[in-house]
């Protein structure tokens, strides 16, 4: 029987509170042992039907690092043009990557045709599927914060370009591209409220009941 | 500066390992103020954009769990039908949901239309929404685990038959139906892998490199 102490229950609540979408690392290198015991969290996440549909893809040559980042510019400058005023002014001093600094990057896909599992919880939600995935970087995400390395989730890509540029299976779709590293900073404060674009609203974490 | 120790990162690991998807549930209830720290969970999830997109309800009436209920029999029936032989055999024997016996139940959505965060990050991958609820359930699960709650993910389900039972605005896409009790027993394997589903593979945890 596995129990957990009150004392370890405050310092997960601490890990949450200090998990950061991170945009500004540092040049280190992360540890590769690290690295490693960040990505066992991967095996151990949930999966719908156990059908593990992650499929992890180190970008690391200096092409499909370019193909990559020209994918990000493109889709950014796009999104700005969403913007007027004010709020356009704001956009376009947000730094929304760290894809020119982070010393690690990883795309991760999800497999949508994977047999594994069976189809089981998935005929009816097959975004199950998806989800399963992003547990998974959750589960990354919060092993490499304890470790003291940053993850930035970057979404502002094309991810059928994306997943075209690096030559990978058409059934794989694109759930996350992430940079990793040492951060520049620590804080338990969001970049988005902390730079006004948007502010944290407690009651959105308490339940309507039916 | 928030630094955490060795041995915290030894029980996050283990909080991983001993994380189930429980479908046997007792019937006691939970402790309120364990389930809103668990919510609290939510507000210290990441979100795109800063949208919190989650929408949390109970589901308590009698009526509503009823209508949840009839839901999961039918998509399980119709589930069943995808199997044959061996599989649908084992299939029938699976229990693929706590939803008779759950002391709590909530029921996850994602608004898919709020304008909070501005659309920051989701012109391109607007599924991003989605994935931040999943994000927050992951936290939330993490957490109900470290107090001894289990939790489970029920996905077969009829995503837009339960909105509209429930009553809910049509921009609330589904992204889980979750049981929450104290579980029946305790264990670091998959229900799945025990009973010959399928098992679980290492290598999907490791990188290709483009």
């Amino acid at each position: 029987m596995q129990r957990f102490s009150p004392e370890f229950r405050s310092s997960l609540h601490d890990l949450l509170r200090w998990r950061r979408d991170v945009r500004h690392f540092k040049p280190d290198p992360v540890d590769p042992d690290h690295l490693n015991a960040c990505l066992d969290a991967f095996e151990l996440a949930p999966s719908v039907g156990l059908s593990e549909p992650w499929r992890i893809v180190r970008v690391k040559s200096d092409q499909a690092r370019a193909r990559a980042l020209q994918n990000f510019q493109a889709a950014n400058a796009d999104a700005l043009k969403g913007y007027s005023g004010d709020k356009a002014a704001l956009y376009s001093k947000l730094k929304l990557s760290g894809m020119q600094d982070a010393p690690e990057q990883l795309a991760i896909f999800c497999d949508e045709e994977t047999v594994k599992g069976s189809g089981l919880g998935a005929a009816t939600m097959p975004e199950m599927r998806r989800y399963s995935v992003v547990s998974a970087i959750m589960a990354f995400w919060l092993t490499a914060r304890a470790y003291g390395i940053g993850v930035g989730w970057v979404s502002v890509l094309d991810p059928v370009q994306l997943r075209a540029d690096l030559d990978l299976p058409d059934s794989w779709a694109l759930v996350a591209y992430l940079c990793i590293g040492h951060p520049q900073e620590q804080t338990d404060s969001p970049e988005l409220q902390k730079l006004g674009w948007e502010v944290r609203d407690p009651s959105l974490a308490r339940w309507r009941e039916v």
